[in-house]
């Protein structure tokens, strides 16, 4: 009876995944920089495309919601789970940018570390969003992206600890230090779409 | 039928535009850091005045859709709409206080640019504001605050390398980038009032 | 008639209740930073297992409003409420774990006021949420948070002008202003807590 509104409903998952599939591209083009003289600038650049495909894809999303009567979750649940997408993509492309423009040419050990931890949440976020359609199999994602939070998280602070204890100048501390801030803030962009997603799927249990 | 239900929303938009409107006088303050020998600590008072202004308009909004059993658009919206008008005044507010609290004295030319910015940001929010009540002729005015934002964004950053090539001390970068912080915080909440104007004009169309 | 309902509604109020009294007993670890010598790692430690207690209150919340059909209030004025209390302990925690990262040894008079604020607004909140059943008594409590917000504000800020006035290192700067951020953090949100707890009493009268 309510069969025709399934399309739409696949519209959705068909957004979500190819958003976070666009993630996952972002973050594979910034393992780019772990390579032996990664080309920082091209780099940046790639991200600023990448940033406008994922974007081009959120307001299609937003303009599906704002156009369906009936749509497979809360409005705002797809707000929200479309935003956090979005947030990841633009702190990875700040990342990259401020990499650029402050002429970084040697990624300390520690942001070598958040950006695979990075890659990998991009992997399991795009491996789980097929899986709302069905709402099943999907707590192990959270789960897994919980603890690559917090492994980002501990990452991220032993390197603070390390940017001021004293060996570098303040001016390359700041410098370092945003382009750490927004892979810690990319980090925590990946685990507010997974608690969404938890939000989500506890409501329709 | 419904007229009875009209006076309460021609108030939601004369609040709509009065905050638009406060926006506006606080941009406008901001410019007279741009004149020759500006008085930074009477301009910081000056917005800080300004500032209790809209907080009283913000209030009124929130107690008015608090009290109202129809409103003209999601009640969701408003607060959000209502939160992005108050955080633009609230990021141009912190950007004077801070300009007078670290005594800078002389505004680089990119941060001048930066306020003509977000002057010319106010005046398209604040004409655009009364267009709500018709739902009509806004897509120009959120095509132009993403254009400005863009700008915005492209100054911010070509500042960020002038501040960190070298040639001034640590204690002055950190001074102008929290500075150069919130005045880009403001332009990215006029964005933010853009988006949702665009939001609740697609859930109308 | 609704009484079936009425068991599930004491447990929202009493898990708002138990959020707030964990960030009393959060602000109260805190204090101990003020008295002499304090043991800024052990402090920093205990404070990561109250905010995994305050995580697992919040989590409860969480998973009570998506398996109630009916909440005392708006659904999403809960998760805002329960975010917010969160949040507090997230920025006590990182305050904590970054004095004792960076090696703070003496905390200047400025974050002792800051602290002593905090376990104020802590009590304040903590006496305030067993309020929320019956609706009233409250507005006292949201004035006195706001008084105690713009203090925070206003210590924050003179601490500002005075770590810039030049007699300290720039990375002694940054380290305190980081440490400074998180505690102005933790007083809005005390802030934004009483915002929403305003919002559902107008609401609901």
């Amino acid at each position: 009876m309510f069969s025709r509104f399934k399309p739409k409903n696949d519209l959705f998952y068909g957004l979500f995944t190819s958003s976070a599939q666009c993630l996952a591209d972002g973050t594979k083009t910034l393992t780019g920089l772990l390579e032996p003289e990664p080309d920082f600038e091209g780099i940046a650049r790639r991200m600023v495309d990448l940033e406008h495909d994922c974007d081009r894809i959120t307001h299609e999303m937003f303009r599906t919601v704002n156009s369906s009567f009936i749509t497979p979750f809360d409005r705002s649940d797809i707000y929200v789970l479309g935003s956090s997408l979005d947030d990841v993509m633009d702190h990875i492309e700040a990342a990259t940018h401020l990499m650029a423009l402050y002429g970084v040419t040697e990624l300390p050990q520690h942001l070598r570390e958040m950006i695979e931890i990075l890659d990998t949440s991009a992997s399991v976020t795009a491996d789980a969003m097929p899986r709302l359609a069905g709402m099943k199999d999907l707590e192990r994602y959270w789960i897994e992206i919980n603890a690559l939070e917090n492994r980002a998280d501990h990452t991220y602070r032993t390197f603070l600890a390390y940017l001021f204890d004293g060996h570098l100048d303040a001016l390359t501390v700041m410098k370092l230090k945003d382009v750490a801030d927004e892979l810690e803030d990319a980090a925590d962009s990946f685990e507010k779409v997974a608690n969404i997603v938890e939000t989500i799927v506890l409501k329709e249990s």
